[in-house]
């Protein structure tokens, strides 16, 4: 699996292939809520008091399969965040390696959730086993295969550029976390050190650690973690860091709208994807899908969620 | 496993009844470096080409227990770093999790060095799988079931509450990232915001979010980590977190000195513990023991190397 990434494009030029592939800008979170996953798919399997977690596992992997497979001719990315598999211990990390491993059988590009950050020798092992590969004794094995992962910045250049040589080595991305979409991101992050704040300080040094790394289409695959709840922040954003592509969490259930959204974008229609997650892998539960269907017609409530979100995000695009 | 929390003692006090059990504040980073391991370990698996990451898993859980054994009658605080576990994928964190139930069932308190973060329904997630529980339809499992875990700040309080809340849920503990021990960690850590360095506001929300949660020793189940290859900053931030444990990474690979790590305690001889890896793991790679012992004499070794990290601790708490 390793040895190919010569001939591989860099990780931006992938992502604006697949997003124009499937016409769609838009990242389906794989955030499996076991409670929420409809009784027809837990009905496959056996429930065991002892083996609760396996049980749940299995569960949530056949979940993802199907949600997989429904959203596949609409979408080209998801991003599984790997907090709801760490959940059910190694057989959810288990199911977090399946579902990867599924969704690339699919074509799809895999962005792993993680936030992962520490000190240098640390973060090397975490972007080898995330986005790169490790050898034992004469064997080359990819632990997890993600095509991307987020990062966190907090610990500074030298805890980044182990994940950023990795991405670069294997023609992966790397998303750093910037502006967060929580209601507390700015305790923080907003910040005046001086004459910037310091989510604007960290967006600097994003776009200068990115900037080694534009592909053919002019983006870089360093990219950026950028709250949809924050619209007048995102708009200097985007000018700080004009090559970096967006993440964007925060649409759907944490309540940013397509207005906020625009703002993401670079006057080329280019530069920002929009997650949402709970508001298409749970659509049933939610208006209007929760009115239309029941439980037992999920697929064609998360169909029409993604339908209605790739036609939002194409009209700010067109607007 | 769960629902006897009531009657456990603060996480702060079982830490300081542990460090006076066997005399120690010396906490052993269980960092696997596979390449480090001694062959008489690697020797009772069978390597297999196609299962080299459930191989390596095995292995390393087998120098594991061979190094929880040795050193458990001199230090009672073992510290995984979860990151050198995923890079064998879901074996790896097999490995992680048996390691974690192995060590308490000798008696250890064990800290997962996970440095998670995230929005607060996803952090949420986090700390049930590390230091909570998780239910399945009518079963309750505790995923990993760490005794403590670092968490990074960066995100603001709303994400720090589902850790703050749970630990003290459980009895558990958290350890606050607040000024880490790698090079670049001052790059934002110690920008000036105002009148304070960024660590310094973090260190006072630290201290803030653990005043509730003071044992009857006078520590808080809200810890800081705080890298000791900084003195200067140690001082000040020891003022600023009377009440806070400190998790002190830095000594020996890292290069802090004796000296340095005096000034994380407090007059009451409490208030820090101090963590080595690489130093006592491979201490047969490292002067002294390098000379003296072959790799057949590893665990002469990597006992000499703890008593003596213990003889110099114990030192600084005397002077």
């Amino acid at each position: 699996m390793a040895g190919d990434s010569d001939s591989k494009d860099n990780f931006a030029d992938q992502l604006i292939t697949a997003i124009f592939e499937k016409n769609s800008c838009v990242v389906v979170g794989l955030d499996p809520y076991f409670h929420l996953i409809p009784d027809t798919i837990k009905q496959k399997f056996s429930p065991s008091r002892k083996q609760a977690l396996e049980y749940a596992s299995r569960v949530i992997l056949e979940f993802n399969i199907q949600v997989i497979d429904l959203i596949a001719p609409f979408v080209n990315i998801v991003k599984p965040q790997i907090a709801f598999y760490e959940l059910y211990g190694w057989w959810g990390i288990w199911a977090y390696t399946e579902t990867i491993q599924y969704a690339k059988r699919k074509g799809l590009i895999v962005i792993g959730d993680v936030k992962r950050s520490d000190v240098p020798s640390t973060a090397e092992a975490y972007a080898n086993a995330h986005i790169g590969d490790v050898h034992v004794n004469h064997a080359v094995e990819v632990p997890f295969g993600a095509d991307a992962i987020t990062v966190n910045p907090y610990l500074g250049t030298d805890s980044l550029l182990p994940f950023i040589q990795t991405a670069q080595k294997h023609r992966k991305g790397i998303f750093v976390l910037v502006k967060t979409s929580n209601p507390d991101s700015g305790e923080f992050q907003d910040l005046t050190c001086g004459e910037k704040k310091l989510h604007e300080i960290i967006a600097e040094k994003t776009h200068a650690w990115g900037k080694d790394f534009v592909g053919k289409q002019g983006y870089s695959a360093v990219g950026a973690v950028v709250g949809a709840t924050f619209s007048r922040e995102i708009s200097i954003l985007r000018k700080i860091m004009p090559t970096a592509y967006f993440l964007v969490p925060g649409y759907g259930a944490q309540g940013a709208t397509v207005k906020d959204i625009g703002y993401c974008f670079n006057p080329d229609g280019l530069g920002a994807i929009i997650n949402a997650s709970r508001s298409i892998l749970y659509a049933y539960t939610v208006s209007p899908w929760k009115e239309k269907y029941g439980v037992s017609s999920w697929k064609s409530a998360t169909e029409e969620a993604i339908v209605k979100m790739n036609k939002e995000i194409g009209t700010v695009l067109e607007a």
